[in-house]
């Protein structure tokens, strides 16, 4: 293979984006604003004591384009990006299929995960606006390590708190933020008003990323001086904006190459990474240039927001103690049964993925785990990399739509994002290793439980989100 | 920063080596040759039935400059390589040095090490032959993760002795092996004759790379039709060629930079990651052409071969089944008291290594565990890798050199080996972390029992290494 058809491509550190590409601002319509359990549109003083005051900026503003990435935070991106746009030349030669497979890989870091590109610019935020604490939540524990990571970079004490049963199941994941000088604690734990709540119903005690936020946002509000903020790692708008880093920089490898993607797959389960993947190959759509771009967001059957889920108002958390967001939802009451791929567990789903998905620009589809665990070890193989069981959904819709290229004999150009790696999950390739992983699909008994903790609005919607008569 | 002074250089792809470069066959003098306990040299036919015939040759080749590196390797060497050598900026600023630090990275594939370098070449070679099985040893599980991938690549069995300590604590890279579709088996076992006298013998039981490596010989020489062969991580003069990569790629990406190091640092533990990394460097020296370089070999003060050691023959494994190597050795019967930093606990050293040491070409120095983790966990947090403790040792020697340099002003050039991530080393972390760790070094008593293990060679030298009269 020469050198212009690369396995791996890595571009020059002066091709890092400047900016980061805000899709809502070159969406058709604005989007549905968060709103108060009253109803009422956020304002930015709603948010303000909740996360730093850019982030707030941020998070609201569906008008501006582009936002300078600042030099702070471009400085650690050059520390691991461009992130390299690979080819699967391995994986294509083992499937006979015509299709060319790029796939954007973002888990050379110590994070293992795309999820430092946000967590580096949330840190800078609150450091620079002389803040000394902030907390998060995490599930599978990317989200966390990253988190950590970027506060022991800007001299920021950090508090996550660690679904439960992640916690007891991956130690060693506690053991890296641990390192990077972060204190984990379990949740639902009993340092927070919402935790011991959780923690007194047996149902609720292996935790959930909802009741997790829920605690995390508690200790936020409770660090002297004002001084703490909170931090989470998908489903904002303002970390659908960092992760456009994904996506430009795949564009930009992709045109090097002399490439555009007939379909963009990624894992949903906030949708950062998705909604990062997709931004600027959306944006052709959305203005015409490339039409017919197929998208497509794979999520796991066992929490089915986007193919199973309503489109409604709901609260991000399963404390209910923050805003109303427009987006699918199995409700925030639903909890998960336990599965390992545990970032793609979220009750709902990124507004601005949400609404991709209502307006039909973007697919939805959902897939067994042992499918994707047997997509995931074939790559491994293939490939060298060892994808962390999230990555493994993207993986098996890649490899379904290489294999529809080889019946049609297409020549497709697919693209995926590798989001990050396995190692602290090879629990869950021993039990696929071993046969013993299961299948858990909801009953529709089950997701009715949970759509009927999606609240009414006044003036909005009905209980469990239904039209207003 | 510009993209001239980039924190990670990834050479294209065309750069990546076409020959592995042979050390041996620019040192002024022929290294002392393998032997067999009679004292008579090695010869091709003797090693045949354990080594793939190629990887026979290469093993005693020691005028042969160069050798073609084979497109079925080189193809996979694409998929990862070539690796990236970085600018340790964060560092530097930490340490306040006026050094130039560099690190040539090579933990960016699934194996998580260097390993996989010379895993592929030997899966290679064997595959060629028309081989069914490879076997091997595994200690903290790198060599025996990058074996598994070779295997799979090359469609070959591959059959993994790993150290029972390891084993037992690392359940996780148990299951890397076994996703990669490799038997994994504890030593010392019941399945071979080694293992069960290891076994019998409580002492033994927790295991030893020499015992590992005694139980792979044997069960590669018992595949039927003669069709399985061993394959060793480390040690060999065919792994130090092999694992020449690193340090020619090093060599060309200092040059693209306009730098040439004045100390090159690696851990060693058999040898070959060192002895890859600082061969083109060591040509230099050795030919007048850059005279003043210095290199360091670091150990563990727990099992320190080069520092403590003595230069002698003695059997690569404990099981005395192997050949005789002239090495520095602490004595085939030596057992290193339980240690985190799995992969430096082998009882001798590639005989490349251990002859530039004796020739004064070559300076070593042991360290402690617990200074160990403090350099890895400042370096994880500033450089974003988390490292293997393996590479730990040498970030604490650079950082060592780069103090110094802080002393004297000068702006030396730095360059190290980061062979690998950690990831499955939390274990250890979590007891640096939790200040449990203990720093371990064996008594004169301990090593006098090692040295008598030494065996008399005939001709050669008498029991213990000692000199002939």
């Amino acid at each position: 293979m020469a050198a212009d058809n690369p396995y791996r491509l890595y571009l020059p550190e002066d091709r890092i984006p400047t900016q980061w590409y805000n899709l809502r601002a070159d969406m058709h319509e604005r989007l549905d604003p968060m709103r108060l359990p009253d109803g009422k549109a956020v304002t930015f003083d709603d948010i303000r004591p909740v996360f730093a005051d850019e982030l707030c900026r941020q998070e609201l503003d569906d008008t501006t384009t582009y936002f300078d990435i600042p030099e702070g935070v471009r400085e650690m991106y050059r520390v691991y990006r461009p992130s390299p746009l690979c080819r699967a030349y391995n994986l294509e030669r083992a499937l006979d299929t015509p299709a060319r497979i790029y796939f954007k890989f973002e888990g050379n870091n110590t994070s293992g995960s795309h999820k430092l590109n946000s967590a580096l610019a949330q840190a800078y935020y609150a450091c620079e606006q002389g803040l000394s604490t902030i907390t998060t939540e995490t599930g599978a524990g990317q989200w966390g390590t990253a988190l950590s990571e970027a506060a022991a970079h800007f001299g920021l004490d950090c508090d996550v708190f660690m679904v439960r049963a992640s916690f007891e199941q991956k130690p060693f994941r506690r053991s890296v933020m641990q390192t990077f000088g972060a204190n984990v604690t379990p949740s639902p734990s009993e340092t927070t008003e919402v935790g011991r709540r959780m923690y007194a119903d047996e149902a609720n005690r292996s935790g959930s990323l909802g009741t997790a936020i829920s605690e995390a946002v508690e200790r936020a509000l409770h660090v002297p001086e004002n001084r703490g903020r909170y931090q989470l790692g998908s489903v904002l708008n303002q970390v659908v904006l960092h992760q456009s880093v994904i996506g430009l920089e795949s564009y930009d490898a992709l045109a090097e190459l002399g490439d555009y993607p007939d379909v963009v797959i990624g894992c949903a389960g906030g949708g950062s990474n998705l909604g990062g993947l997709i931004a600027p190959f959306m944006r052709d759509k959305i203005q015409g240039t490339h039409p017919n771009t197929r998208f497509v967001a794979v999520e796991p059957v066992s929490c089915p927001s986007l193919t199973r889920g309503r489109y409604a108002y709901d609260f991000a958390d399963t404390g209910q103690t923050c805003p109303l967001v427009k987006m699918y939802t199995l409700g925030n009451g639903f909890i998960p049964s336990p599965d390992h791929a545990g970032g793609l567990r979220y009750h709902g789903m990124s507004p601005i993925v949400s609404r991709l998905r209502h307006d039909g620009l973007l697919d939805a589809v959902a897939v067994r785990q042992t499918d994707v665990f047997a997509a995931a070890t074939q790559f491994a193989t293939l490939e060298t990399i060892l994808p962390a069981p999230e990555s493994g959904h993207a993986i098996r819709v890649a490899i379904d739509e290489a294999l529809r290229c080889k019946k049609t004999g297409k020549e497709e150009v697919i693209l995926f994002g590798l989001t990050g790696t396995g190692y602290f999950d090879m629990t869950a390739y021993e039990s696929y290793n071993n046969k013993t992983m299961v299948d858990s699909v909801p009953t529709d008994e089950d997701l009715e439980r949970g759509f009927a903790t999606i609240p009414a609005v006044p003036g909005i919607q009905g209980a469990g989100g239904a039209p207003l008569a």
